[in-house]
């Protein structure tokens, strides 16, 4: 059966070309043609194995990280050198991604380098950068503590200013200031960006970093004063297991004053601060392109959850069959369907919102180096807010794509296990998803309550402009198939975010405190971010430039070159069908959200019971549409074998007989009689316990 | 810090009595004491600690679980005979309960006992009981195969009747007819009953159960012709890897005649098939009983993490410092309370549900024997919704409880990572939540066929007799306290599910065959059984004895003894203030729901929108009066620390002190320097990779 392709009636149903999709998923030819050859020189390499890495123990495992992120930093090595071309930076990044293993290198490159990149003066960049572009040094980002997260401006760590030495002297004062979590920092780091107030003279300033080295770069052990180590097992077999997330305390330590980040705020040789002339934004800048990276994120592990659920549901049968007959495949089930299509659906969608990401995060850049701030809030909360509904949504989906393979999702085998305890922590770093939708209703809240002096809004927030035609609107889908117009929809989404936002504002002024209002009301507020990001997603489309302030329109003009969904409908796009099944999975996620959050369109009167139970019927028309194309949509995901690293979601379909291969590499399957049998076991068979009365 | 209770100035809140409390809680006085005592006689023995099982590999973990059955066993066999008072069979499962280890022997006595009990005949059970309850053969419960697990029916493993030797042949005819899953089977069983199709004279006779020896009583070896191994590593650290859940394969294997379970159906010596007069029906009680289990362990699993997050939750502090003093405790955030106390509330619902459940099971047992089957339909479907509905809910609690505890909730120390890994197998195993679903959902539609026919229903489905006046109903919610009217509540959960069932059955009945129907609907389907089952959690009351036939009318009238929640609240309850607390609770739970299932409730016209607004009022109302009490609502679950086995649950709040000593004895912080540093690390640093370019 070796070589067999157990899917190929699956593949033969496909209504689309398919090598088109794969471009569309990818974004362009040549972000295709980059990752799909990162992705098999990945797998093609025996040292980036990774089907033995639930089953190994803590130390096997992190033993096995260091091997290959060495193994992959030569690799890029050597790809700079005699690669078929001189790879970049951007690829080595996909190299380590398909990888598909947390190391001390993600915290390296991801937080450490563009710390001091966005932090960092002009001296302190040329100073230290070209040591950790060589990996001469390994940093981590050291900002969590044991008693804070969330709240950064509460962190205890502290850097008083030391005028005699001109030194800081870095300190935890109290246990809860121990630093907890930074990635790298338990065994790996020589360095760290640590968070702290500054103090100087006395005077409190605030929270800033500082480079502090950890470890010795000869001998690797700790500097003096320098309590460090692993805080431990995390969830899951393999998973985040492979990082040494860490704990250090300082216990005053000393480092030159030039070692404090300091493109924002100076501290002079006499311990003055002085604010430089880079404005304090751009730290929000950075924001912006670390959650657009995981909004990305999502979209990539949604879509390997769905890809596995999705083949493994077509190889897999159950009931139905008749006069001995095959059994049904458990994909053609509606139960199954109604659970996984919008699942798929919403990988594409969260991959088409994050490509539109990349271009604010672009203009925002631009619009930064002009001094032009006034896009920045809303850009702030609109990267917040999405960064939080992608990764709750894609927590959630890959659980319930575990659920959707029956009981051999529960087997590390499938993949799924681990992929959702890796996943998880997304929901919780770079800001709380709460804590996140709380901020995008305060935005919300302050772009409501200014509507009356005039100002408008732009850019997602735009349509609140309209707030009194949205207030008064009603939806006129009287057939099902109205429910295929993007003005229906698009309206019917904009009115209920509208309405939900005008209800809080509301009923927030009916609090004298607008504080205790807002605190009383946060469940209510929470909500309505999230119809407002919801609408975010489905709606990412050509802006209304003439909304936005003739001042913020620079050369390019905010929301002008979009790569959202509902956008993509609206271009050419080259392949056979390609359009009808974007077009088809648009509709799903819309309408599925529809479905799901019926409460929200109801209440608010955007639709009445009578639309929803046309919505329903449109949905199980799309359903059934999307049926045989369903294989076709996870392969233009073009996931090799060994990145999905699921037994259940094998290109070929041959599971069964790989997943009970799979079984006997199991340490427990190394003895016939297991370990613990002579001592415990067999004297209770003998009755060797006998003496009591049974 | 140490004998500090750090959560004193919550407890000293208290507005009710917690003593009284556990007695509820417990469900009786008695139960209380013995799981008291069996809790703390498991918490102070050594032998039993689990703080370590996260940190150890697959044969080291194993060999422990080994370790703690037998230690139990011991323990158990020694109470027998020197206790305070003889142990009983309910008092060893309870200590076996509060070793919290999931190992072969569960399968035992759970399964394997049950079957022989439930199938044997009287002769089968006199030679296997004694040796079973004795532990002189051990065994499993063989089921599932690698390509069958919901259908039953469609399992390929044969047992051929061969009338020359008076034996069954036990054969694997395929790979996917490999057992797969049953546990103990892996590395320690010594017998288990294996289902297999039934074949005599060439003749199919569906499937029985057989008992198969398959290891050798003396040096453990497989018997002759059985290959059997370990199915490999699942979900999460520790968790279900503690049980060796395994794969066999029969090659033609021989048993005697007399070992296949003849209770209902015996095959002659001739190989000729026999019905005997005990009826079929029996098996489905059996269900149901083990369907109750599943219900209460799904209120333990979810009070256990309940109560870590809501401990947390008042040690954790975070923003909202005014002035330098204390930061707010975080579960004094709405948001907080709003995703926390309704799964407080749930974690008592299902506890009275499930309770109510048992009074069922042993009023089923009762009719059963008297050969009134009457009932049985009824509870069957009853059984498996409230297994789908609590198992789901407590599988997504879990989850969310351990957002709830922030970044350390992803630590294993915070305990939530492996009860949610433990866990949530139950949504799968005995019947796959949707398949489940769809079996109520079956029998709601064919219940509402048959109203017109005046047949009257039973049970949990007597409000269905009175559908005409639930398709008319208007909820006379005025003020927000209309809310707290029980009267009200019912009224509307009755005339949603009413509704939803009855619009799905008009539906149904537009197809031809109304098999196509209910597939094409059948998530529509589903949604209405959810609906349902929701009712029967709110609901569970004095029955309406008119309703009942009086033919089904035994010595105990169906519904008469309850244990639902709403019974709970009609009771005269000892201890201050523990009535209150209880119906706090009961209206978060029911106002929770109304508030997350609105499009239901608004699409069938149940309520309005306005109604959906004050019930929403009423809910953070009543999070401001259960705030005061969390702590002692939790505390009166009466867990051990032990048991809890959560760092950031301690039962004394001193969380931060004891994170950062756990943290310690990860086995990488073995070593300052770790292992592959020398290898990997320092080649990097020292750029002994350097002829790149770079």
């Amino acid at each position: 059966m070796e070589g067999v392709d157990h899917l190929a009636h699956e593949r033969n149903k496909t209504e689309f070309d398919v090598d088109a999709m794969k471009i569309v998923w990818a974004g362009s030819r040549h972000a295709f043609e980059l990752s799909d050859r990162m992705a098999r020189l990945v797998a093609s390499d025996p040292v980036f194995r990774k089907d033995d890495r639930t089953r190994l123990g803590r130390k096997e495992l992190f033993k096995n990280t260091l091997r290959k992120a060495s193994h992959a930093w030569k690799r890029i090595l050597e790809l700079r050198l005699t690669g078929p071309c001189v790879i970049t930076e951007e690829e080595a990044g996909q190299l380590r991604n398909f990888v598909d293993e947390p190391s001390f290198t993600d915290l390296h490159w991801e937080m450490f380098v563009p710390a001091i990149k966005g932090q960092g003066t002009d001296e302190q960049q040329q100073k230290w950068l070209p040591l950790a572009y060589k990996m001469q040094i390994i940093g981590s980002y050291a900002q969590t503590e044991l008693g804070h997260g969330s709240n950064v401006q509460g962190l205890e760590t502290t850097a008083t200013f030391d005028p005699e030495t001109d030194e800081f002297v870095i300190n935890s004062p109290t246990l809860t200031s121990s630093k907890w979590w930074p990635g790298g920092l338990g065994r790996i780091c020589t360095h760290a960006i640590v968070y702290a107030r500054l103090i100087t003279n006395g005077q409190e300033h605030g929270v800033h970093g500082f480079i502090v080295q950890l470890r010795s770069l000869d001998d690797h052990m700790p500097l003096p004063g320098i309590t460090i180590g692993d805080i431990g097992m995390k969830f899951g077999n393999g998973a985040y297991n492979t990082m040494d997330n860490g704990v250090s305390k300082f216990d005053h330590i000393r480092i030159p004053r030039n070692q404090m980040l300091m493109r924002v705020l100076q501290v002079t040789r006499e311990g003055k601060c002085v604010q430089s002339n880079v404005p304090r934004q751009l730290i929000y800048g950075t924001m912006v392109f670390v959650r657009q990276t995981i909004v990305a994120n999502a979209s990539t592990a949604l879509s390997r959850a769905v890809c596995i659920a999705t083949r493994y549901s077509a190889v897999r049968r159950q009931f139905g069959s008749q006069d001995g007959g095959m059994e049904t495949q458990v994909i053609d089930y509606k139960t199954q369907q109604s659970r996984l299509f919008p699942l798929l659906a919403s990988a594409y969608a969260f991959r088409f919102v994050g490509e539109w990401l990349k271009w604010l995060y672009t203009d925002v850049t631009q619009r930064l180096q002009a001094k032009d701030f006034s896009t920045l809030p809303e850009a702030h909360a609109c990267t917040a807010g999405l960064k939080s509904l992608t990764t709750a949504a894609t927590a959630d989906a890959i659980e319930e794509c575990r659920k959707l393979c029956g009981g051999h999702g529960y087997l590390c085998a499938s993949g799924l296990p681990e992929l959702f305890a890796v996943y998880v922590p997304a929901c919780t770093y770079e800001g709380d998803n709460v804590v996140l939708l709380l901020q995008v209703a305060r935005f919300l809240m302050k772009t409501v309550s200014q509507l009356d002096s005039g100002k408008k809004p732009v850019g997602t927030t735009a349509y609140l402009g309209r707030v009194q035609d949205l207030l008064r609107c009603c939806c006129d889908v009287q057939r099902d198939e109205d429910w295929l117009k993007p003005g229906v929809v698009l309206e019917a989404f904009e009115a209920r975010s509208a309405r939900m936002c005008v209800a809080c504002a509301k009923n927030l002024s009916k609090f004298e405190n607008p504080e205790d209002g807002f605190a009383e009301l946060s469940a209510d507020l929470v909500e309505a971010a999230v119809a407002h990001c919801q609408l975010i997603v489905v709606s990412k489309r050509k802006g209304e430039p003439d909304l936005t302030p003739a001042t913020a329109r620079g050369e390019s003009d905010h929301h002008n070159k979009d790569e959202g969904f509902i956008d993509k409908l609206q271009q050419d796009i080259p392949g056979k069908g390609v359009k009808q099944q974007l077009q088809n999975l648009y509709y799903i996620y819309v309408l599925n959200l529809v479905h799901k959050y019926l409460g929200d369109f109801l209440s608010t009167g955007c639709i009445t019971p009578k639309q929803a139970s046309l919505a329903n019927d449109q949905l199980r028309s799309l359903y059934s549409q999307i049926r045989p194309n369903a294989i076709a949509l996870v392969d233009a995901f073009n996931y090799t074998d060994h990145y999905l690293g699921s037994v259940l979601g094998r290109s070929d379909g041959n599971v069964y007989p790989k997943l009970y291969e799979e079984a006997w590499k199991d340490p427990l399957n190394d003895s016939v009689v297991p370990d613990g049998y002579h001592e415990y076991v067999h004297p209770m068979l003998k009755q060797q316990l006998r003496n009591a009365r049974l």
